[in-house]
């Protein structure tokens, strides 16, 4: 892990939330995105080397959707910049953390990405990202 | 905003967390801490420029057993490091954020923190981090 590279927060109204965001962390919003595979529609703020990604969902389905009616909104997943994303899920695989994929997925913002299953990290849902052409 | 400073992840038990967290991180618990005013144990892992807090209670009446009981176990709040921590309460304050305490309060290694109400952000506790000499 290098990094954080972004903080994931649900939010039930993108619209609402963006100049919130903008106001609370002074910085515009520089890039909404709808991740159609995810069923979310996405908007990033810049933050040192790490980015602020509010997800509202696009459908019920979503898991957006999901965690919001378990746990209201708030924050959702911590991703962290690996360099090999491969290397990094067999790593973690043989010291016992269950991935989510058996291999890396196409996620917003141009990045290949895995998740971790929150059981087995003290309910934290946990995000492998890695740039496309690593 | 400058950066995100830290994750604070609410644990049961540090024992057990902290060497998992190595394992994920892939980086040695650089720290341990007790903050008595809190009524927390605390654990520092450094990540690029910013720093995973686990968060274990010391006793019923913290508001980490009181966030557990309440969401289990996972992240709990995110801080932002602020250069002015005075005038950074003053702007969110006069934006219609809501500040917890009116002036800044001593936190954990070596910092002075302010939080702002959950309400105003989504869900999301969001703490202001300055260094102590600021």
């Amino acid at each position: 892990m290098q990094r954080i590279e972004h903080i994931g927060i649900a939010v039930k109204d993108l619209t609402a939330s963006i100049p919130l965001f903008e106001q609370l962390l002074n910085t515009p919003c520089y890039k909404t995105e709808q991740v159609e595979r995810e069923g979310v529609d996405t908007a990033f703020f810049q933050t040192g080397e790490s980015k602020i990604e509010l997800l509202q969902a696009r459908h019920e389905d979503s898991p957006i959707s999901k965690f919001i009616a378990r746990k209201g909104e708030g924050i959702h997943h911590i991703a962290f910049a690996v360099e090999n994303i491969e290397a990094e899920m067999r790593r973690l695989e043989a010291l016992g953390f269950e991935l989510l994929s058996e291999s890396p997925k196409p996620g917003a913002d141009g990045k290949r990405i895995c998740f971790l299953h929150p059981k087995g990290t003290n309910g934290v849902l946990v995000e492998l990202c890695a740039d496309e052409n690593t």
